[in-house]
């Protein structure tokens, strides 16, 4: 019934596919730019800036999790940072996003990471409390900060008045 | 006077010294764990997992940045990540956590990153309004969940189960 398997290059549009059916489903479906040469070049290449996992259910497309390692300085270890999990509503309610979470547990400890991390929007009551179900905890004392590329890039300008 | 550069192996030690100086900041001392060894084998080994920028004074340490690099599926782009900002407290008032941001900034532009992300405490006023300052905002819907060690092993470990 449920197939869970590393992504390859061969799943590309699968995974542009699922993102979309993401940000649709955090209202945010105009927000997406990538394209399917964007997750081979950034995924598939001699140094990827991500990892995936695809769940399949009678052989079709039912979900993915991608993720990637961070660097924690207080543990000394790297950590698991999940990106995107998402399940098509199609698929729900047959336990994948738990069976998804349990493996990246398993790869988070088969790679030494001592914390898994992720983050979820505010509104999304059944995802929270999902997640609270199987040990995480919200760190609620530490506040996302973010810059763009416009500010960013005036920033970086900066550096020729030094 | 203040020279910024890339750093190598042989400042693992610093970078040990100024990890501990910024836990103590954050009233976190005990948590540190991390040893020059860590470092040494997570950062500057053939894959690493961080880079960092070490800030010298008149050829003193004053501070560091340590950062590695995520990614954006909406932006199909990675993404610069700060993991650590810190300037000892008898070099501050002198622009240098400005000047290391602006070098980050400079990082993000050039490897082709669309944002520049963080994590500040929330009772830290002065580094927020500082953040602000330079075209930061608080990414305030996004909730951050954390699983540890503990809780990794308890979920994989269900895996046996299906």
């Amino acid at each position: 019934m449920l197939h869970i398997r590393k992504a390859t290059g061969d799943d590309a549009a699968n995974i542009v596919e699922l993102i979309r059916q993401l940000a649709d489903y955090e209202r945010e479906a105009d927000a997406v730019k990538i394209t399917i040469e964007d997750v081979i070049a950034h995924g598939f290449g001699p140094t990827p800036f991500f990892e995936c996992l695809i769940a399949e259910w009678e052989g079709a497309l039912a979900g993915f999790a991608l993720y990637f390692f961070n660097y924690s300085t207080w543990e000394g270890a790297p950590g698991l940072y999940l990106e995107d999990l998402f399940v098509s509503p199609e698929y729900r309610g047959r336990g994948i996003g738990k069976s998804l979470m349990i493996r990246l547990a398993g790869v988070a400890r088969d790679r030494g990471c001592t914390r898994f991390q992720w983050q979820v929007l505010d509104w999304n009551k059944s995802a929270i409390e999902f997640y609270e179900s199987i040990g995480a905890f919200h760190l609620k004392e530490w506040y996302t900060y973010r810059m763009e590329s416009d500010a960013i890039g005036r920033l970086a300008r900066q550096s020729a008045d030094q």
